[in-house]
């Protein structure tokens, strides 16, 4: 993991602010044969104490699922409030004749058992698409999940919005808020299905620093260019991305309502959590033995970095090579010159480099001689670098990715059985 | 093989118009021990008897093989004017400090041993990128190509541009234009790394027809943008792409000089050969199992449909689906929506269809119910077409493609060694 500033890792996710519970149970949302014996948590729940401002970037995706446009209607309903998220796996409620109206009724069932309105819930589906979804395992679950709200609760609501993901992603930091420390912790699931556009795989975030929800939103749009619209595991954007931030302000720190010192540290906070959720996500793409980070330097403006950067993640003959620790540059350089940005290709340079350490493998556009040995060793390791310098500026990005693998194939040829 | 309009298959590939002879031979551009008892063709020559009008597409890539720039300048100088085509395979020439001047060379080889000009040939290299060509094989090989050429060469030929291609891309046709028999005929190489932009794998196309080198470049263009255009293996987009077409008049017809009947021949003829060799590289398509063809009708325009079946196609988890012969319709859908282009998502419609049938499986952009056990029949042929229906218009394209399986991702994680 990696931390960028001032700040230290906390434990507890998304309970780690300040008067943030959580939970999650099974419900039997798919039923399977395999999991009666001991089933995975299918449903989650994520509750302030108090009132939250909220903020969400959602899939660009024309298929959106249901749960999308009833957070949506309830965000803008509430004009940015929000109280409590509920989640569930299995069924992504997206392409059914019946999706708007199951959604809002998860709203209408969380928000009866909690006594607050409504509208004031999230709500979100991840799974299979174009499948109805049952209700009645649901309406027999929140109680369950009320009751079961606790504020070391973030362990059960990780796994009950896991798919394919192989861990949990989970992350959360500590930081220095106009002389108040405050807390930035969330959750996120995706494995497959990922090219994020201007959002990603669910991630629900919570803070309890004092932040308007123009501003809230202000911070996430910014950080969600430069993190989860960096990741690409397979170049699929889902129909159910969310990224969602709810600010409780029981930290105390005086509301961020501007720019300004307060605004870059909470800013900072958000990208550290999100990046290394960013980078988590990566890491257990579907199939992945291997992190893989391109970082973009020396471009003219950030747009041409992060472009670069994401052309070189997504190609799939590189990520094969990477996957068989293959020294391939020359995808590299094809990558970087299928990329849709204006740069001199005959200056560009690339370079591998992981723990084991760093080697150059082209210069000015054309290849020079390196040590395949050296080469190998690099690229055996688990997280790799691949750093592409345009020598045509200052500005620099950095997308990440993974491997290409055979059980990629195996998990995506019958992932609906 | 899909036969267009009024005209006839024919043999003989790039030699089956009058006045083309070809050759090919194995140099040992690239020394392997395992080559040594039976090697294959690494290099070959296409020559005309006379003078052609010529034109051709290149990749969109930055990063471009030198032998394209060498090309492109020689036919500008000749003001598309050509006589012969010499091609290698095993070593792309691509990123090398002395490509260019090694481009030259294989043209003056060339031309010096033909008794023409230098600029008179088009020279086009594919294999790895960044490694130096050695050109002393090349100039060893020449003067036997020479000697080999025969008006049944084109077998010799299209050997010696395959890569990690599994079968040999020939396709030829007989057509009526002026009140006389013309031919096109082609060869294409090209199995990963695919997803052209404007061009395509290496692909020669020869014809007999006359026809002037703008009218030529303008047919070209136009089909080029519906058959490999619209292909994509991996979406990779190549550094050595081209097409180029070489028309030497022989077949004695009137010169095509504007648009009208006989250009309507020729480019139908033109699409013929072209669309059939795309579906030829879409189905040997490294690791392939399957040819995947999208259907979008219904569009608003062609743009739109060419948008949305190109997005089906790529589809890294749509393309693990169909290996997998699960009719998995929520990832067209998904595939659909994420397409950069304008339309209700609401209205479309999506069936799969095989030798073995045809299935509903998506109505106005919602499930419907469907027998799994006749789509998983029609699925498990290896040829399969998704209709994508988006009931607003009457434009319509097809895209091809292939399914993606382990052994794609054998064959890239150790494509160098």
């Amino acid at each position: 993991m990696n931390l960028i500033g001032n700040m230290n890792f906390t434990d507890g996710g998304v309970c780690a602010a300040k008067g943030f519970k959580a939970s999650g149970v099974y419900c039997g949302i798919k039923k399977s044969a395999s999991e009666s014996s001991s089933p995975k948590n299918d449903i989650g729940m994520v509750v302030s104490d108090v009132i939250c401002n909220a903020a969400a970037v959602y899939t660009l995706n024309k298929v959106k699922g249901a749960p999308i446009t009833v957070t949506k209607e309830n965000l803008a309903k509430t004009g940015g409030k929000a109280r409590a998220v509920i989640a569930n796996s299995k069924n992504a409620n997206t392409c059914n004749a019946d999706g708007k109206e199951k959604a809002f009724r998860m709203c209408e069932l969380t928000a009866n058992e909690l006594g607050i309105s409504p509208e004031e819930v999230i709500v979100a589906s991840t799974g299979v698409i174009g499948q109805i979804l049952p209700i009645e395992p649901i309406e027999r679950a929140v109680p369950k999940l009320v009751e079961k709200l606790s504020y070391d609760g973030n362990e059960q609501a990780v796994t009950a919005i896991m798919t394919t993901d192989t861990v949990k992603k989970e992350v959360a930091v500590t930081f220095e808020v106009g002389g108040k420390t405050a807390v930035i912790g969330g959750m996120a699931k995706g494995s497959g299905m990922i090219k994020p556009n201007m959002a990603t795989t669910l991630n629900f975030i919570t803070t309890d620093c004092a932040i308007s929800t123009k501003m809230l939103q202000k911070a996430l749009s910014e950080v969600v260019k430069v993190t989860y619209n960096c990741l690409s595991v397979d170049g699929d954007t889902s129909t159910n991305d969310m990224v969602c931030v709810m600010a409780n302000g029981l930290c105390k720190n005086e509301e961020i309502n501007a720019e300004g010192k307060d605004f870059d540290a909470f800013k900072n906070a958000l990208y550290t959590v999100m990046m290394n959720m960013t980078r988590m996500l990566a890491k257990d793409g579907e199939g992945a033995t291997k992190l893989l980070e391109c970082e973009c330097v020396g471009a003219p403006d950030l747009d041409t970095a992060i472009t670069v950067a994401k052309s070189v993640i997504g190609s799939n003959l590189l990520k094969c090579a990477m996957f068989g620790a293959d020294a391939n540059w020359g995808r590299v350089l094809c990558a970087v010159g299928y990329a849709d940005a204006q740069f001199d290709i005959e200056k560009v340079d690339v370079s591998m480099s992981s723990a084991k350490g760093s080697i150059d493998v082209c210069k000015d556009g054309a290849g020079i001689e390196f040590s395949e040995e050296t080469a190998k060793e690099i690229l055996l390791e688990d997280e790799i670098v691949i750093t592409v310098k345009l020598n045509a500026g200052t500005a620099s990005a950095k997308a990440w990715g993974c491997d290409l693998t055979y059980n990629y194939v195996k998990i995506n040829g019958d992932y609906r059985s």
